[in-house]
């Protein structure tokens, strides 16, 4: 069997929280023939790096972005996912605050910008078919394992984790359901503070149980939607 | 940046149940450098084919076994997995029957065999790693889908379910608690028959009730051991 070499890129999926909505981090093409399209932040693997490495390059070089853990998603392979020559590409993705990390515009002249997950612009190749499997692991994640530990603030209303969970799940929850549901996993511990500076009645804060919460990320739980 | 062009092969983890012993599918290199070490049975990914597809031929040509789904487990990059020059390893995983599949030797003249998981000669390369990785995914697959539909004969006992556990956790589970989780969910369904031919008490024979299997395959479940 001959052993052909391959194009390799990465391409990651970084989804950002902004105030109950959730959004993907898309650059624009200056240059070349996708000039003023959109795409998930990528680029060619290079030689002496791994995957991973990669991954977080290419992430701080096209948009500024750093520090966050990427997963790796999928490997694309299909013959025709470019329209020129053939190339693999090896998908990646995180959920993080977009709040919490400041843009910049990478070396290619590239545009960065977080979008609607549900209001994308036509993306590049199969790039908005990457958007979705890894919407998918998103939703799957979100019914199995604890989150929110590192999108919501120290302490939080049940009101913005409902928030959290429809945003990710796109579809609105029963308010006394979602709160029977989150009581019973024990995950929540009342802080016997209020929400401040709201003019209507203001909420209780919860936090976290970090222990409930590291036994369920490594046990895994099923959420009913 | 540059688009240098990389090495990328495939690599199957072929889980095997066999009377209530998880084995792993290997293959014996019969030339070259590495000739007398077992391995993954790999191969190059070839221009004109996805990684989907190299993995399901090089499987057949290298074993014999042909018709079984493989799921894509992890793409391997570590600079210094590949003693000789850098190689990329996209690894698939899958779990079969291995009384149903017939092995054969390879054009390459390498030897297939079922060994034990847990007895494995030292694999080739990072083949070790892969295998302990596709074990992981596969003991958390376990803990929270349905397994057993493909594995099992259509009519089976508790013991026979219980065992099928055993081999993929590696760990002993107690009689009674086994059964009541199990019957908790309504997986199972009693068919009112017991198992012929044996010279003890014979045991009640079940099977899955599919639409439960599936709804609990798409919905998950936690199943504590």
């Amino acid at each position: 069997m001959d052993s052909p070499r391959h194009a390799l890129t990465v391409d990651n999926v970084i989804f950002g929280l902004d105030d109950g909505e959730l959004k993907v981090l898309t650059v624009k093409y200056g240059e070349g023939k996708s000039s003023g399209r959109w795409a998930l932040p990528g680029d060619w693997l290079q030689s002496q790096e791994t995957l991973e490495q990669a991954a977080s390059r290419v992430l701080l070089d096209r948009t500024g972005v750093k520090d966050i853990y990427l997963e790796q998603l999928h490997t694309f392979s299909a013959l025709d996912r470019h329209p020129g020559e053939r190339i693999i590409t090896v998908a990646f993705y995180a959920l993080v605050r977009s709040d919490a990390h400041v843009l910049s515009e990478g070396h290619d002249n590239m545009e960065a910008r977080w979008v609607n997950v549900r209001e994308t612009p036509g993306l590049i190749y199969d790039h908005s078919e990457i958007l979705d499997i890894a919407l998918a692991r998103l939703k799957h994640k979100v019914r199995h394992e604890p989150i929110g530990f590192n999108l919501l603030p120290e302490k939080f209303t049940l009101l913005e984790l409902q928030r959290l969970y429809e945003a990710i799940l796109d579809t609105k929850l029963d308010k006394p359901n979602f709160r029977r549901k989150m009581m019973k996993m024990n995950l929540l511990v009342s802080t016997d503070e209020k929400q401040s500076g709201v003019s209507y009645r203001a909420a209780n804060l919860y936090r976290f149980d970090r222990k409930v919460y590291n036994e369920l990320t490594e046990q895994g739980f099923v959420f009913e939607v």
